[in-house]
């Protein structure tokens, strides 16, 4: 049966398969459960949920904020001991007393999801059927998979219903899904830069970035060994992202054609610059470093194929069915210069849910910085949240 | 001293480096000169470019229209047996008595750039100093020296003026150096899908790509042996390259979510599918295989990074130097979708050339089909080019 652990930076021990992966694991909690029936078919299992927790749940179980968080993204969504610092966790000014995720009302949770590298289950855990890394072996895991062990995690806490779900990029696909699977759990869904579905585009730019992690030939098929990941092609899947979180208009802003002022940072691949290099690519090799340092690869593959693979309506006859499910209270939030996920298509859907009868809202975010904005823009957060 | 050699699919010798370079070489000219001064510094030499022509030159010498060709381009603008078939040739339906650039009256004329593979010198080319490939030995290249050995060949040729240049994206930055650097040569420059510089975030894209190349192992620092090319790396820098040729729109209404038929096409990298796979993927392994087929991994590093390096201000005391050099007619040509040279930003360049005096025109063709349009509208581009 399920077994709880409450440990600090310890829990189940994740194998230690990627060099790279050198910051601890986030202070928190795990739960560990039997085993999760997953969407294209079969069961994973013992599965551990990594999360931490901020305020207090009420008796009735129903003053819960459930935070959905990113692809690269852990529980570690707000930092108690610097709550006025926005880098030491990923949403951290938006949870507190007071603030838009209010502590002092809410219990609000986040979650590591299946497939992260984080403390929850994922290719880098060990399978218990071979006493290695799954590495490759891991199943693939949907959105739909993340959302029902996070369902497990809650009946396992107490909640019985979500005063609300929220979170961008692929935490605003959970935060969606959330909605439609569960409505009657679910008093409120806050869709942050995300749609229905990624558009060919941006399953485009996913693979490209896949592309590059296995071409790396220290990928070894999944089976790195310590030590031994591939830190290059991560980084340049990183590099690519980077692009495509951001905006051109942000990117010129703040880059342009200005010259590098140093070539310190080493390029991923065995590189040789051609000409003077400019910051932008600077910038581009310290983000993709900055990655191989605190993430596993094959996690990536996973939840970035998770994106790629969500799609609201599978398993329904149509999407109006799927969206006709919401009950709860719905916003959408679009970030104007987002190009993965593009504001016109989360105000698509909006107009969607709202023309099914739903109660459904929608704001834009007027930021020059892309998909990231969600990540940066705290003020025109709080304020589209309380709106 | 220069000597030219006239053959058919022969000429100068290039080492076969790259395993896939499989395409015989363009029938058409060869002319080698002793050397190119470089913006860079240097000297490159001796220096062959191929090249094709079309059309008669008249005794002034001065009915000569000059196209030049895009990154993975050839001196086969038009095929003269095939003159019909869209796919023959790479403009090939612009070229040819009484189309946009009419053979019966000018004298057309498209060399292959240095750095290419398609038989000028490149880094697939014998260094002479060492008998053997250049490979990363080869200087950086510019498209001011690209433009330099045209007029070097142009001479060669007894071009005395040209009524014309044209070509799109760093075609058209080559066209638009033309008239900045010799203006006393050049009647009318059309400037197709590019601009006097690119943007932060093309640049971004661009060193993506080139790391994607040189993370392959068998890309070995440029010296590939025989049959052992970065094949891999190359398609998935050509994959990138074609979502930015293309846009979310364009790609939308031709794959949007749609699974892959089948999964016959393989992957660049040593592969795993996640789950199904997207017609989009296919279609990307397609392209980046059907590149490695036809193209150097060394000339696309060097030649996408002299589309990086390009600004046409570089040396003049400013851009408004720069473009008041321009002493011809000259028409800009926008694609409403471009996201590599955005329509803006060709706007802007042919409201500044006018702003300081000079004959500009801007058109913008109104495609879904991003910066690849220039290839395929051929409706809309004879149109343009005719305005």
């Amino acid at each position: 049966m399920a077994q709880t652990e409450h440990t600090v930076g310890g829990g189940v021990q994740l194998a230690p398969v990627n060099k790279v992966l050198r910051l601890p694991l986030p202070a928190g909690n795990r739960y560990t459960f039997d085993s999760l029936p997953l969407q294209c078919g079969g069961l994973l299992g013992p599965v551990t949920l990594a999360y931490e927790t901020w305020g207090t749940l009420n008796a009735e179980g129903d003053n819960a904020i459930l935070i959905t968080h990113a692809l690269t993204g852990s529980s570690h969504a707000h930092d108690i001991e610097r709550p006025d610092d926005a880098k030491a966790a990923w949403w951290n000014l938006l949870i507190g007393p007071g603030r838009a995720f209010d502590t002092s009302r809410y219990f609000v949770i986040c979650s590591n999801v299946v497939g992260s590298c984080y403390g929850s289950t994922g290719p880098s855990s060990i399978d218990p059927s071979t006493g290695r890394p799954y590495g490759m072996r891991f199943p693939v895991i949907t959105v739909r998979d993340m959302v029902r062990a996070q369902r497990i995690l809650l009946e396992h806490l107490g909640v019985r219903r979500l005063a609300m779900v929220t979170g961008g990029s692929i935490g605003g696909q959970q935060a969606l899904e959330w909605g439609v699977a569960y409505p009657e759990m679910v008093q409120k869904v806050i869709v942050v830069a995300a749609t229905e579905a990624l558009t060919a585009q941006a399953i485009a730019f996913s693979e490209v970035g896949r592309q590059a992690i296995m071409v790396d030939p220290h990928w070894q098929n999944g089976d790195y060994l310590p030590g031994q990941g591939p830190g290059a092609g991560l980084a340049i899947a990183r590099m690519l992202a980077m692009i495509t979180y951001q905006s051109e208009e942000a990117m010129e802003m703040r880059f342009a054609r200005r010259p590098a002022r140093s070539n310190s940072i080493p390029a991923p691949g065995r590189s040789v610059d051609l000409g003077d290099r400019f910051d932008v690519e600077n910038y581009l090799y310290y983000q993709g470093e900055s990655l191989v340092r605190r993430f596993d690869a094959n996690s990536y593959l996973y939840i970035r194929r998770a994106m790629d693979l969500y799609d609201v309506s599978e398993g329904y006859p149509s999407l109006e069915a799927a969206l006709s499910r919401l009950r709860s209270q719905s916003l959408f939030i679009g970030i104007r210069s987002d190009f993965l996920f593009p504001a016109a298509r989360v105000r698509w859907l909006a107009e969607q849910v709202r023309a099914l009868g739903g109660d459904s809202t929608y704001v834009e975010i007027d930021s020059p910085h892309g998909h990231d904005a969600f990540l940066k823009e705290w003020q025109f957060m709080t304020e589209a949240l309380k709106s």
